[in-house]
């Protein structure tokens, strides 16, 4: 199973891609950051983000895309660049007909490290051993997309919820799932929090 | 000219599209609202909303795409939708070469109605005198879309600044502009702080 992480940005978007085999063993496959231009107006840069994202999701053909959320309480100056950043990996994997999970920096903490306040060399030698390397993945700020990967991995079972959890179900089930989300006026309400 | 305003929202994402002619003569040509509905995933519903405008664009080939500009200080539960779905109608318009051009609000009503503040039904009534429409349009909250589009057709030559002006260069144009703009340090600095 290939997993195609995204840590979101309109400057920095970084992609790390891994696969998932038997008990949980999971190997590197690829990082990189996708980039636009500050002087670029803002239109030009989504597009360049999108394309720079569509080109890796074509080329790994990932399983599943998880991105790391984003929440409205972040620094204002650069949050919404970054949800529409996720927004444009959500829209090249939804166009493809792949999976999209979303997951929280502290539940990657959580899953890499044991401490959903684990700093971040922390992170990436937790990255590194995971994955088998000998050195922390550069770029370095890509780290955190493998990260993100890795901890869709290793979440455990009884972790999913909400829209997360439609995502591995087939059309008939989502929509079966759906309905009985809105018959109990619960569901994704707490996830729509976020983005 | 044709001009497609866009009233950006996940649940409903406004659609107006007006022609201008000589003499700032505006005429209305269509309006519509793009739903995507809160039971499906977010990844789900950009799609939604990105096939829904993109059907828009290419149906009426308009020559500028104008977006209500998105602030971080909106409302926390909706700002990153709203900010995701205006990021699908840039994309939409960047991947057909169309400019873009982003307006706030104040500026709107400004130029419609000659007041900054001016009330909701102050301004459907004037969208639909400017338009030369007997009623004011329906849906009612897609007039905001014709809002923006007549906005974008009505503002003073003057009023153009930074990613905005650059949008109606050409692509040599836009590069010395770019360029103008890193050597002064200023620029685009301030028209990032909004989306």
């Amino acid at each position: 199973m290939i997993i195609l992480g995204v840590d979101p940005g309109l400057t920095r978007c970084g992609v790390g891609v891994i696969e998932a085999g038997a008990h949980r063993r999971l190997s590197f496959v690829h990082v990189d950051v996708v980039r636009s231009s500050p002087d670029m107006s803002q239109d030009l840069r989504l597009l360049a983000i999108y394309n720079g994202l569509a080109a890796k999701i074509d080329r790994f053909a990932p399983d599943t895309v998880s991105i790391e959320r984003v929440f409205a309480q972040e620094n204002r100056n650069t949050v919404l660049g970054t949800a529409q950043a996720a927004g444009m990996a959500m829209l090249a994997a939804a166009q493809r007909g792949i999976p999209v999970a979303l997951h929280t920096p502290t539940e990657s903490k959580l899953a890499i490290t044991g401490n959903g306040h684990a700093l971040k060399p922390q992170m990436e030698r937790m990255v590194a051993r995971i994955l088998g390397l000998n050195e922390p993945p550069t770029p370095a700020d890509a780290a955190d997309a493998l990260a993100i990967a890795i901890c869709h991995a290793l979440r455990p079972a009884g972790a999913l919820q909400g829209g997360e959890r439609e995502q591995h179900l087939t059309p008939a089930q989502r929509q079966w799932a759906q309905a009985a989300q809105r018959s109990s006026g619960r569901g994704r309400r707490n996830a729509d929090r976020g983005m």
